[in-house]
């Protein structure tokens, strides 16, 4: 495979150090895999909207009253990361977990909306796709959010089966009377005219049948059917030789109202609240069927949050932290967000590292595990990288040191070890942005905007140097776009970023 | 005991329910007493302006590079409050802790400075004379604060043995060359001038001697020094019929400078970063002790912080949180403040109850503990609420529901249950201030000053009665306050609050 500049230097630096406990996870995983018959199973859990400290592990949760005892049992049982970036919205998260690519070298870089043609490239292999070269089963329920056309959709991208919506929430309901809150005659006129689809099934290739329409009723009960849909796949695949990987990409907290039995249930009283509480609750159901089935010690579940949470809801929204920004915004707010790595027996409990990972790794290293490193493509570059032996050695063990922070197709900040660097606009030979030290000011508090203190001048070219290697790569392998009509034709078009 | 008007109308509403608990308890306590041939050992530890989120329990610590292990595993083995209160600023919280009283009852409102001829009133009672009037052994180690005349100093308050120092850490190097950071020549004459003491030391009812003098260097391992007193202390006095009563009062994170054993030992690189890490070694000697000495089944050790964040001292100080304000202040940043209280056994391992509980508290339940309660005075009212039951059942059993907020001797704020009226001055008839509902809105954001949203209006006559029946009790039960000048002299004055 095709690492990334900064990936190169640093496996260069740690070469020796790297290659001697590669070989001790590779001895752990044999004889995991010589006492289960088959390679581990993988789960990929992803929220949608929570922030840093929604959760009561994280600080937050309880204290809102908002209870979130499942996924506080799992950081306990597992590993919590304190330092895991997403991307900064939920196309853009999605396209870098399935592909192991920022969004920059796929070109998915914003939200997508009906009526846009992108998508993912049919030239993009997803963890699915390698993965199920190898052997595996796979699934995958919930929020897709990665273009609407046929070839855009999971089961022509890896999947054995999928049970689906392209968008997200708030399309889904414009063929309701109202739209969310509002009264909207032309409701139904406006959903034909975008060709608003519903909840989709469809098996490997085959093209997608809409099985239901969508509604804000139905939105309520939509994630426990996904979870049905989850648990059923797991306890199905419990048994025999054949691997699973299953990716439940829940819709809480996008707003999709809440199942009728937890409205009110939380404390705080609100929505958000609510589904917090449901989707905590439906987290719990996914890992107490791997516990009941018994294979719990061979699979590797993974929660993470796709973005920092929605500001733009409301103070009593979501977001009880403390870091800077939200959702959209390459502030640690909006990038840094809550994930827990599960793998009782492999990964040792009451963890809380705070190495970086980035969603991007989570490609590279379900690779691993299932034994299908090869699969990788090496005609462009994999910014995921392979973080195995930080899973199964734990703290410490992170092969990353370095994060691009992405704004749609603009790098707006980048991390090298503790030093974040804020893209700004310099002034006669003086550089421009913003440094900060996310480790002694992790809230990124400044004096004021595009200064930088003193005692981080020396880093500048540093940090220039680190974004033009970066740049190089990213020039030397230009992603393709495919633009695909709703009426179906495709138009290929090549981009330099 | 006379309880303030507001415990006395939740008891009144609780009456049945709690009787039949408070049984309950009795029968545990009885057996452990019998099984340990003497009353629970207890043990205070306070810590010097931490703010919520100071520790990785709480969602901070490791994540601005500053582990805090030891704390953190006691909160594991116990209870992790989320809803502590102290008093807003260092006297005023050791003013509470020791008497039970909110300090507007004993007069000590204020931090008190050299020059100062404010001091604890020999007429008040602590925690320490009670527990010594049943037969436990009693020590003070640390930080006073609460007055440097003889009357006022902790061996005239209950304490078998004292070693301490009467001020913060400020004054105590006006003898070095330099103040702080400063120089100053005349420094050694300004010492003199306010009569600056340093360590002191005493035997109850002795007067104190000065058994070393202070200086920023010696400040460096003051705390290791209290750490050592308190080790031995409870080694000596971990056998025998006789239970102890120790109360260690920190000295970190009161910028009284680094051990130089870790001094840059914290990832954060800031002098309050490598004090937060040195003090949590110290608390983890102290619980090792007690783990050591085999007495953790009978000793509850409560540490807690006096007041929020100092973030006068600037944004790489202290407070990696998302509450409101800090130390000084009557948000929720300002008194919300970690506590953890550890008793192995009969506390139960991992709770973080959401149940309020103020500093006041630990008075009246260290006085039910050690079976003193009928030693408390019924000529005054004493805040603090028995909250035994709290400790020994669990979430959910606090008896406490509301919570006073000063601000000085001015009533600041007041929450019953999750509502809380910030005061302030109405207009035409419209009440004034702000209300919050501090689950759902934690970090009490508010629309604007002064503005009280329509569903908190009806709350405005209930928290105004509230506030009526509190004062009333005040009204009832004016404080003294003891006047004594350095020479000695004393001088009583009675004040309605």
């Amino acid at each position: 495979m095709q690492h990334d500049a900064a990936y190169i230097q640093l496996e260069k630096m740690n070469k020796e150090k790297w290659a001697k406990k590669e070989n001790e996870v590779d001895s752990i995983l044999e004889s995991l895999a010589n006492k289960n018959g088959r390679n581990p199973n993988i789960v990929f859990i992803l929220a949608d909207d929570m922030g840093w400290a929604d959760l009561t592990c994280y600080g937050g949760g309880k204290v809102r009253g908002t209870e979130t005892p499942n996924l506080d049992q799992m950081a306990f049982e597992g590993m919590k990361f304190l330092s895991f970036y997403s991307e900064p919205s939920c196309t853009p998260t999605r396209t870098a977990l399935m592909t192991g690519r920022h969004p920059v070298r796929t070109g998915l870089t914003e939200v997508l909306w009906p009526g846009s043609t992108q998508g993912l490239d049919p030239g993009e292999k997803t963890i699915a796709s390698i993965l199920s070269e190898v052997g595996y089963d796979t699934a995958f329920y919930g929020k897709w959010h990665l273009g609407d056309a046929n070839e855009q959709q999971p089961q022509n991208h890896g999947f054995d089966e999928a049970y689906f919506t392209v968008y997200n929430a708030a399309p889904c309901v414009w063929g309701d009377k109202k739209i969310g809150a509002f009264e909207w005659p032309e409701s139904k006129e406006f959903a034909e005219k975008y060709k608003i689809q519903g909840i989709l099934e469809a098996k490997k290739g085959e093209r997608a049948q809409e099985v239901e329409k969508l509604s804000s009723e139905r939105l309520k009960t939509y994630e426990e059917t996904l979870t049905n849909k989850t648990v059923d796949f797991i306890s199905n695949h419990a048994e025999g030789d054949k691997p699973f990987f299953c990716y439940f990409a829940a819709s809480k907290l996008d707003y999709w109202g809440v199942h009728p039995e937890w409205e009110g249930k939380s404390q705080a009283g609100t929505p958000f609240a609510d589904e917090m509480m449901e989707h905590d609750h439906n987290v719990g159901r996914v890992l107490q069927t791997i516990r009941d089935k018994g294979i719990a010690e061979n699979t590797l579940v993974v929660w993470m949050s796709d973005n920092g949470p929605m500001y733009a809801a409301g103070i009593e929204s979501s977001g009880c932290h403390w870091l800077k920004g939200g959702k959209g915004q390459v502030t640690e707010g909006g990038m840094r967000t809550p994930a827990i790595a599960w793998w009782p027996g492999t990964i040792e409990a009451r963890q809380d590292p705070m190495d970086i990972i980035s969603v991007t790794d989570f490609f590279t290293t379900a690779a691993r595990l299932g034994g299908a490193s090869e699969k990788i493509p090496n005609d462009r570059v994999t910014d995921g990288v392979d973080q195995t032996s930080f899973l199964v050695l734990g703290e410490g063990h992170s092969h990353r040191d370095y994060m691009f922070y992405y704004s749609g197709s603009e790098l707006g900040a980048v991390r090298k070890r503790q030093y974040k660097h804020t893209m700004g606009k310099g002034h006669g030979g003086i550089p421009g942005g913003t440094f900060s030290d996310v480790i002694s000011n992790p809230k990124e508090e400044q004096i004021g905007e595009g200064v930088i203190p003193l005692r981080f001048m020396s880093l500048a070219v540093p940090f220039q140097d680190l974004v033009a290697e970066h740049r190089k790569m990213i020039a030397k392998f230009p992603h393709r776009v495919l633009v695909e009509s709703d009426a179906g034709h495709t138009d290929q078009e090549t981009l330099e970023a």
